[in-house]
């Protein structure tokens, strides 16, 4: 076929997609211009009903209700009430999700209390070797300060690394470099079979794909909320505290809003029960109610959907890369196999920061990640078919 | 004298003392309404230009720039360049805060750091014991987590405690509850001689009275942005590490936004040279850049002229309720000596909680703390004179 003939075939079938996408109606809700998106899986779009919320919250809950608002605005109570409406979407029931801090911080509440939940004679953590570097940092310092060592495994070798001596793993479920979606299922009961405490990073897989929290007995997990869930840039993480471990649970930043009464002021510590016990200072409410607009987007819309759409954007893609992209100039380093695949589609490439900047300037706006991966992540509520065809298209135009 | 003409006496002194008061235009900087606000020392009001500022971090920087803002818009460095502004309101030169999580995470991140640099052999660390509880909850956390045991100490026993086994010292700047403040050039002095590390909290102080942090040597400080900073509910705390101690401040949160190369994705650690060590992940930009603009009302204001402004407040406030409320009804708890005074008034009373909800509802709003404080804050960016006769002035009546 011709390159022509090539492009309009592929233009057609976007077209069909784009007019058969359930999903398709979604992208309303955002505020998008003619650039494709696919960096959602680094800062998630702007929905259109944040800024008017932060308005009020702003001008009405601050300026007008002040220190009213931490009862009559909800405020106090929003770290487990947005923890609520995050928990369908990673498959957890109610009560078991608190919201606040960054994702390093509550990598390190759950390491440590995974630690202690293990209990004596175990003195090893595991954590993939692969990992975003921060989980590899935090990890080091929790082993460090539980008297732990800390052993880097590779992904595929951590069910034989497992033994008698192991605490606690933290893995990423999907790598955030190469998009690769590991088996969370097998590999918790694996954790488990062992006699340890499974920690996962969601950051790459919230919002994006099921992730089955409470059906694969997971029993502590971690994310940001700034990737796929779209709360905004830094807006607060999520702790994830298994309900048969939470009176166990025994966190390294105790802060005054984990007290079982807050307000008691007491000098000595009681702790909260339920997922509250994962709370530490007071909640940063702008961006936290921010991050609670913006999961209004997913009202009456299932992760299954998602999920599905992330797979024919990502199978597309790769689809139009092969076909416009000559031979051998791209190589893609994300799984083919859709149980191995997460949102996101990761190329390596030579001069890949080159690359990147010109597809920017070319209104395709992906991210670079050193020292050679072109990346694209796909966010199923707001990018489609069409935006997709158009990425590759400029793609191959870069690189030719 | 009547009570009529007393009322009248003190009505024209709160007026000629607004007139001749330098500080008094700012009032307008902030979005008040006819409510008497004394509870700037919980949740600071808002001041007019954040609204704007947000919205347009908002829309724009995050609605249409998206992922370029992390460079555009300066999120990156944030935490640092808020820090810098933040400084010289607690007499620090620049370089040596950065803004970022929760109060409760910088203490444990400065107790940590402040036992790491005091060395081997100093197992001890003594906290004031009538501190805000959080502190002593996550001391106690630092101190299990470094082998340490947990002094709790009255403050004014502090120099007797300190010894060879003393590692840090935890003190409040101004005591939260009873509004006294500490001695911090002396009790530092104290602490250096024992050859151990200082880490000051100054929620209630920054903001309202010269700190002096270089001046006096302190090691370590931390403190909250949303009482007298008014920063927005939960805007982020800051730490302050003195230069000559960046080099081995050693941090139990070591995220990647603390790494020398954080965009180099190296799976071991190397700690960033600075402030920048403090930082943990990714900064929470809503707040933080809310934060920002709110210090703006900041610009060519002298911490002097407030802390002048403030004493004569809290004198003038106790000037009146002992004029205003009768005997025996109420007893301040804050200390009269201005050298031990934060910028609240404590008035210990019966049916505390009663009597606050009663004043609130009358227009003054201060706030209860259990079991028996009514707790004035007096912020003089935005409380006048008048404001201040006026709320003796309903206290008197609620109490009669």
């Amino acid at each position: 076929m011709s390159e022509r003939a090539l492009v309009s075939a592929l233009g057609a079938r976007a077209a069909e997609l784009d007019a058969a996408d359930e999903l398709a109606g979604l992208r309303e809700q955002f505020v998008l211009d003619d650039v494709v998106y696919l960096d959602g899986n680094s800062l998630g779009a702007l929905s259109a009903g944040v800024p008017g919320r932060v308005d009020d919250v702003v001008r009405r809950q601050w300026g007008e209700l002040r220190i009213r608002s931490w009862e009559e605005s909800g405020w106090w109570t929003a770290p487990e009430r947005i923890g609520d409406r995050i928990a369908p979407l990673v498959g957890a029931a109610a009560g078991q999700i608190v919201v606040g801090d960054s994702t390093s911080v509550n990598v390190f509440k759950a390491l440590v209390g995974a630690v202690r939940l293990a209990g004596e004679g175990r003195d090893e953590i595991l954590v993939d070797a692969t990992t975003f570097p921060t989980d590899g940092y935090i990890a080091a310092s929790a082993a460090r300060m539980t008297g732990c060592e800390l052993r880097p495994v590779d992904p595929d070798e951590v069910t034989s690394a497992l033994g008698s001596r192991t605490a606690a793993v933290l893995l990423n479920h999907v790598d955030y470099r190469t998009g690769r979606r590991f088996d969370l299922p097998s590999l918790t009961s694996a954790i488990h079979a062992a006699g340890a405490v499974s920690v996962w990073d969601l950051c790459h897989s919230a919002g994006a794909l099921p992730v089955g929290l409470d059906e694969h007995g997971v029993d502590l997990a971690v994310g940001c909320t700034y990737k796929y869930l779209n709360g905004g840039p830094g807006s607060p993480a999520y702790l994830y505290v298994r309900a048969g471990l939470q009176d166990r649970f025994d966190s390294p930043l105790p802060g005054w809003n984990s007290h079982a009464d807050p307000f008691g002021m007491s000098p000595s510590y009681a702790p909260a029960s339920g997922a509250l016990r994962g709370r530490v200072g007071t909640p940063d409410i702008l961006s936290m109610l921010a991050l609670e607009a913006a999961l209004e987007v997913w009202d009456g819309v299932s992760i299954d959907s998602v999920r599905a759409k992330s797979l024919a954007l990502t199978d597309f893609f790769l689809e139009c890369v092969s076909a416009y992209v000559p031979e051998g100039r791209v190589e893609s380093v994300t799984p083919s196999a859709h149980a191995e695949r997460g949102s996101q589609v990761a190329l390596r490439c030579a001069d890949a920061g080159a690359v990147m900047k010109c597809l920017i300037d070319n209104g395709v706006v992906g991210d670079f990640r050193h020292p050679d991966i072109l990346r694209f992540g796909f966010t199923p509520l707001y990018v489609g078919f069409a935006d997709t065809e158009r990425a590759a298209r400029v793609l191959a135009e870069t690189l030719s």
